[in-house]
């Protein structure tokens, strides 16, 4: 972890690539990081939707059966569309999260002696929008609200498909905005995304936070100088390359008592 | 596919953003393109080397032994390890190939229970070095330098790994540079690196043509501006959102054959 990541995660403004502090000094800021224990809430909650809030496991049966039933090759399923997803991104050649999702089906089926339609790619996909939460969420994004957190959303899904899921979720009351990657065409980790996102909002980096239960995107989050909370769900597993998040829990309950606890 | 690729797929220079040809009409190009028989040898190959040119199963070999001997995850280990090249590419953090190989492998390792220290990762990665090339290699790419082909690598491997790579190979003679993604720190298909690699060996983008066995790298090439070759070797399979490239052999002996048909 380099000297500015250190400081953005221990809850300080970072202004330029000097490392100047906008408040607070490098000596308590050694203090806070020594205790691991930020003590400062972030001024936002940033929500990655797929996985991290929603249950994916409608979607993966839809996509199982496309497969002719082979529910082992789902996470390679979803692994092709990440990587995709960035081969677009490093491409400029931005297609819909769900478009991507149905290419990537497609070469898997394809690689699997599968026959497989793009119409029937394309529909194993529907299911995408209307995902339900996993269990600990509504009571977990409530608390948090109570609390006094703001939170929005931060997907790779469409604006059109983020929209679709947390209303169909039934969180649309939790969120102060819905940002999807459609807005910059361009799909996460790239720094540019988390960027956009802060400045949408008006906030430096290091007063966001990231909520994600994927490597990758806590990892951008970090490189650019948010803070982050890692949700260890199931198949989900933080990047040994990267640093490591202030906060790593099971689910979003016990990381939603950890923040509720900082000072406001 | 838009107009500024087909015309560079057909074999012209397209210069600027606003498809100015430098040479030729667009009636010649689109006959050409009708085709699907550009009449021009492109003026340099370059080469993917892992896959494309060298056979990864002793690579396999020993991730699979890592992975407690599951070897239906060696493509999830795979494809984790390019989301994960281009996770350190949009994030601006670079580590080489092999790195993110190890650290792929040990994601991919706690997912599915399996104990895997550091070093063993490290360790299952060594093979990479001393592959042999695919039996239909080393006499193609003989036949396309007697035919007066220029050649070069473009890999994702690091430099000191390339260099090994094709020595242990015994391929050395048959390349005039050994371009590795390392001089720019990015990983493909980020379209800086064909562009650095185009101009580092002085040429237009529509006179270089890559050949690869990976559909990712086939469409960034094709997005710049590049011609390309796909080898549609075992578990490789072409992007469906990405423009078709002008050769699709299984192997480089009939794609070679091909090359050598065209015009000079």
């Amino acid at each position: 972890m380099n000297r500015r990541e250190f400081l953005a995660i221990a809850g300080f403004s970072v202004v330029g690539t000097g490392g100047r502090l906008a408040r607070g000094n490098e000596k308590q800021a050694a203090k806070t990081l020594s205790n691991n224990h930020p003590m400062k809430r972030p001024k936002m909650l940033f929500f990655d939707v797929n996985e991290t809030l929603l249950d994916l496991k409608a979607m993966k049966t839809s996509v199982a059966e496309a497969l002719g039933g082979r529910a082992d090759l789902l996470p390679l399923w979803f692994t092709t569309m990440l990587q995709y997803s960035l081969v677009a991104t490093v491409g400029d050649h931005y297609d819909d999260f769900g478009a991507i999702g149905a290419a990537a089906l497609m070469m898997v089926a394809r690689n699997n002696q599968v026959t497989l339609s793009q119409e029937a790619a394309r529909n194993a996909m529907l299911p995408m929008r209307s995902l339900p939460p996993h269990p600990d969420v509504a009571s977990a994004l409530a608390d948090l609200k109570e609390a006094g957190f703001r939170m929005t959303t931060l997907t790779n899904s469409s604006q059109a498909a983020v929209d679709a899921q947390i209303e169909n979720a039934g969180l649309t009351e939790m969120f102060e905005a819905r940002l999807s990657v459609e807005s910059v065409r361009r799909f996460k980790p790239l720094r540019e995304v988390y960027n956009w996102a802060s400045n949408k909002m008006g906030l430096m980096p290091g007063e966001c936070m990231l909520v994600a239960a994927h490597g990758w995107d806590v990892a951008g989050a970090l490189w650019v100088g948010w803070r982050a909370a890692f949700l260890s769900r199931p198949g989900a597993q933080r990047y040994p390359l990267a640093p490591e998040p202030e906060i790593a829990e099971p689910d979003l309950k016990p990381a939603a008592k950890r923040l509720i606890a900082m000072e406001e």
